[in-house]
């Protein structure tokens, strides 16, 4: 019943690159000018080239807006706070973004929905061509491209890959393999923030180690841990379901009833329930997209419900409007039919014959 | 949309009278010869009047068959207790049933869905008067009708209404009313037991005094008990549903939500969520009918649900038998439509603007 597949845990891929300009200054010694003949050049000669690009000068963007584009993982804290000689470039499907002097002058990412770090990697390169043409980048040939932060010196290349991890997670595991990536030169988070741990079981790989390594084999490093992680996360998931069985299941059915029927929910109920109903996605409880799952994860962080209203709405209007699309959402996706309902009863009688009273 | 009417509130009858027949001991002192010539003589003048009545001999019936009656309110623990003398005839609707030999020679009972006491008598009278065709009550001039405790003694009859009362028992406002129902000559007490409490808010109201009253005074007395009762009530429910506002409903909503998706439901956890339930169709929130709600409050009880399968189960899997059944009953009653939940998420929003965050 249970498909061990690679993309219920690798979620969501992310390839990003760091360029800067040789002619300027690193961005945070950049003079308004000069910062504005680097958005020119960049956005004149991608626009035409990559589909459906539209182009954000921050200064001008309503904080909201910004917000939004945040939430939405578009844009960074960073290009935010550097709005004054700031932009963004973003792809209308999400697929693209490339930040304008954020910490460097170029921050080109591919997001890929799924896992597929070549294909994420093979688009990034195409346009970093294109944005290589403009002008040259600073690039030294022993160390490689040169970066505002040496942390990214070398292939200025971050190879991402979020991964969902609640069987890891919740066994216990999942600190003591930090230190054997640690060692790989790779570096495995919390995807709320660093350090923000588990919240949602979603944990976000990447290489940490940029310098002295090749783009091949930073891609082969992740793809390897991915693939480790993701067969050590399905044994947990299958030690979860033994020792957990019916009271496993019930626990997920409960948090879809609750999220399909509640008036008002706020972000970290809605967090805590929807974690439990992609975990019954993955186990084969419910059926149903994971991706979109996780899209509704977003969709519904406060500055996208507000979008999505049109105009701001205090918390407790917005807890109540949050609740109602979930409900909309969690229907359209269609995690359960009537003849599912039953599988699963007859499953959890012959399930419970076993367990002692 | 509140509609305050007494079925809400007031939502079982029972009236029962205590005989006993002259020529025979009370039944603590009964041969077993003589119990079986009244159980005889009573099911024998029944059985052709009043309609569908099986007659049950205690010491026959199984264990789990009493259970099951038991948790029906068809039977006593004390008729249970007493199977060497006992009896019972029970009609197939359970509107009816006469224990022989319990406390008393003879308890007649005639049980009602809803609020109508007069109706209830009427039924009593007939089939009391069927009885007292068969031999000479144990009848006192000046005393009434002689019983087996004192407490019974004069009319031996007690008139009760099952109140649901979640508004005054979750305003703390109930304890203070005992004392005047006390003067009264009323009592009032958890309906799962005495001095159980709350447990599902439900309160059994019955006249404590039955010597130096007559049965008309007796009736009057509840009835006006009722009255005051069902509009205390209803001042209460407002009131709660003024304050807690969306978070009542939301309550409400995330209690039906676990209730119709859950797996595995024990029968603490089913008598908290479905008094969620009919208090949101007390409130107008779902709609339904609150008398098939407390009909399933008992199909859910251990033997009935050992009963409706057929062979007994073990707890694990009553509660998933339990689960199943309340997932296909909920549907079947419909408490909810699409419409419903449009209109309840529109009047959240509205709602939710005067919450400050």
């Amino acid at each position: 019943m249970i498909e061990r597949s690679i993309e219920y845990v690798a979620v969501h891929t992310r390839v990003r690159l760091a360029r800067n300009f040789a002619d300027y200054p690193f961005p945070n010694r950049l003079k308004t000018e000069s910062a504005s003949e680097i958005v020119g050049a960049v956005t004149g000669a991608l626009l035409g080239k990559v589909e459906d690009l539209t182009a954000y000068d921050m200064d001008a963007l309503p904080p909201e807006e910004a917000e939004f584009l945040f939430e939405r993982n578009m844009i960074s804290r960073a290009l935010i706070q550097n709005k004054r000689v700031s932009a963004a470039l973003i792809a209308c499907d999400e697929s693209v973004s490339i930040m304008l002097n954020e910490e460097d002058h170029v921050r080109e990412q591919v997001f890929m929905l799924g896992y597929d770090l070549r294909r994420a990697y093979e688009r990034l390169v195409s346009i970093d061509e294109d944005i290589s043409q403009i002008m040259p980048y600073a690039f030294d040939d022993r160390l490689g491209y040169l970066t505002s932060c040496p942390t990214n010196l070398g292939t200025g290349m971050r190879a991402s890959v979020m991964l969902f991890l609640p069987g890891l997670a919740r066994l216990g595991k999942l600190k003591s393999l930090f230190p054997k990536f640690k060692r790989l030169g790779l570096t495995i988070r919390g995807a709320f923030g660093e350090g923000s741990g588990a919240e949602g079981y979603m944990y976000q790989l990447s290489n940490e180690i940029t310098l002295g390594v090749s783009e091949e084999e930073i891609l082969t490093c992740v793809e390897n841990a991915v693939e480790l992680l993701t067969a050590e996360e399905w044994k947990a998931r299958e030690e979860l379901l033994k020792s957990g069985g019916i009271f496993l299941i019930d626990k997920i059915m409960r948090a879809y009833g609750v999220l399909s029927n509640c008036m008002t929910l706020n972000m970290s109920d809605f967090l805590q329930l929807i974690t439990e109903v992609k975990i019954g996605v993955c186990l084969g409880v419910l059926s149903g997209d994971l991706t979109r799952l996780d899209a509704l994860l977003v969709d519904m962080r406060p500055a996208n419900l507000d979008h999505l209203n049109g105009t701001p709405l205090i918390e407790s209007e917005r807890d109540v409007f949050r609740a109602e699309h979930v409900h909309a959402e969690l229907r359209a996706i269609g995690l359960l039919t009537e003849e599912r309902w039953e599988e699963l009863y007859e499953g959890g009688k012959n399930a419970s014959c076993g367990i002692s009273e």
